[in-house]
């Protein structure tokens, strides 16, 4: 934390600005679903393929399993026919042991040279017989949740090109998905784009990105920076938030994530059903700050490392309100920000896009 | 980072309140001084000597060593015979192997029984001839910067006991000095208090701590929680600030460490000398910021979980002003913030002090 470690640290950690560091997935992928009891638990797999059905060769199931992706269901051997180079766990089930049954499905498969991709709290190399099968193929094991090296302590330094990073007003109130969104639409507008993720699920759902919340807290700005490195001066970064600066749990890693996101842009979700922070109700703290106060705390962090940095519109979370009122809370938040608002999944995000564009980046 | 974390995390990782998790050491300790060739580098162990001598059983350097910290000069033999329990490394060295000589010396320590204490970059356990040493017999390699467990999510509930936070406008203004020389006060006035340290200097000087820039990053304010955990109402935590909100290396860091210590009572530092933070003027950003614009900063977060934080004192490090210089600043600084502004080698903290009792916490 002192000066010291930008200094002193070895060698290994040197930055580079080549987006080392990143996780890299390998497509296609079977998406494994096990014998999920509960839709709930598949929602990592569930958004792997609707955000890249091109990248998923199949399903695999095993009896009892209650969700279906829609996709061909393929055992090991049809995966490998298939082309399938990664297996990728689709579920994340609370913590303990991997189930027996799928650690021998996942053996199969590492044995038959797929690399297998998990963002489960239990880590793949703590299982001999995973480590074993992957040894005799040369397969991966790939734990999102580990950061595959170290990163530079943050720079603060301007880089080329342009960000945008999503945060909010709390946990889950869908920051990936709006800037997943935010790509897909920009890249249909002929932009170049890229989602940058920085969460388990993202990184399944982009191939590529880094688990912010398992970086050693020193490094955490560092590694943000790595995430987007230097582009080209009209490439866009659409970089995943995470948390919320106003969580006392995770306020952290979101104020680091700001600080090397360097966005240009912001985009402010947010779940008008919510009073309080998800979770913190019963213990009767931490209310969900108006929208303006929130926007404002975000910016004088965002223009430390980046002067110019302004929102851009906001994404609403509204799937528990009707259409009637859905409409008059998309007034109200537009009436109080003088932003677009949207909700990605009912209304898209092109009003968002259309206000980034006038507004000359 | 979502919401997921807190509920599914194993259960070795369930919260405690008893501070377990937090880096214990063994005194009374001999301090390593090897042959470090600048004065500079040996801050750790005559920062530990300044502070608490009476934990100090002797030094140990070897030829070439520029430093002396004033305790008596003792072999390995001598040490254990004086009665010390852990060889702790005085010397924070720029990163890369430990000296092959020094090595000798730390195996010596180690084969007779004495734990190693280090804040170095390099890890201890990577030594093979220090983990045979104390395998043989029975001694610990403590790694300060390895926090010895994983942490549990933050929660932002309020824990019971006084607590007071140093914070800074950047790094290396004096917070961890400042809290050591609030924590002796308080105890000359025959208040419970204790000082708890976030880095490794800290640490060592305490006794424990936790290094709150070696924590994951999901766990930050979970960390800081468990550092200062429930206490008698009349107890106060002098708890060691960490970097600066307005710091793009570290800020992530600050306001984990600001969140979960919810701090009664906040303490500003900051170096009239610097125009910006250290290391980014030649990149000409980073201004450090207005007194008041840091305290507001600070505050709004620290009120998110305990509405009833305020400042009650600025601590400067004026050490690069002449008398006169040095008592305009008081008054300047005094002025601007209508707070007791001192410096603590200078001033001492009695005038910090004196004010924290008048606002009855």
């Amino acid at each position: 934390m002192t000066q010291a470690n930008s200094v002193f640290k070895p060698s290994s950690a040197a930055p580079d600005t080549t987006g080392q560091g990143t996780t890299q997935l390998k497509a296609p992928y079977l998406i494994y679903f096990g014998d999920v009891p509960k839709h709930g638990y598949a929602k990592t797999g569930l958004g792997l393929i609707h955000w890249r059905r091109e990248r998923c060769a199949g399903q695999m199931r095993r009896d009892g399993c209650v969700v279906d992706g829609g996709l061909p269901d393929m055992d090991i051997a049809e995966a490998v026919k298939a082309g399938a180079r990664s297996i990728v766990i689709g579920v994340a089930s609370p913590g303990g042991p991997i189930p027996a049954p799928w650690l021998h499905d996942l053996a199969d498969a590492a044995r038959a040279g797929l690399d297998i991709v998990s963002g489960m709290h239990a880590r793949l190399a703590d299982f001999p017989e995973l480590v074993d099968a992957a040894r005799e193929s040369g397969a991966h094991l790939v734990d999102i949740r580990a950061p595959s090296k170290d990163f530079p302590v943050g720079t603060g330094i301007k880089r080329s090109g342009k960000r945008l990073l999503t945060v909010g007003t709390d946990c889950a109130v869908g920051k990936k998905y709006t800037a997943l969104a935010l790509e897909r639409e920009m890249r249909k507008r002929g932009w170049d784009a890229d989602f940058r993720a920085t969460g388990q699920t993202g990184i399944m759902i982009s191939g590529s990105g880094i688990a912010m919340d398992s970086v050693v807290a020193d490094f955490l700005s560092g590694a943000a920076e790595q995430l987007s490195p230097n582009a080209g001066p009209d490439h866009w970064d659409v970089i995943e938030g995470q948390g919320s600066l106003s969580h006392p749990s995770f306020a952290g890693v979101s104020l680091g994530l700001l600080h090397g996101s360097q966005p240009d842009a912001l985009v402010l979700c947010h779940d008008p059903s919510r009073d309080y922070l998800l979770g913190f109700e019963e213990r009767g703290i931490c209310p969900i700050q108006p929208l303006m106060e929130a926007m404002e705390q975000c910016l004088i962090f965002a223009r430390r490392v980046n002067p110019a940095a302004r929102f851009v519109g906001i994404s609403i979370n509204s799937s528990s309100f009707a259409d009637p009122d859905h409409k008059r809370l998309v007034r109200q938040f537009a009436d109080e920000t003088g932003l677009p608002v949207a909700d990605p999944v009912r209304d898209g995000v092109s009003a968002i896009l259309d206000h980034l564009e006038k507004e000359s980046f």
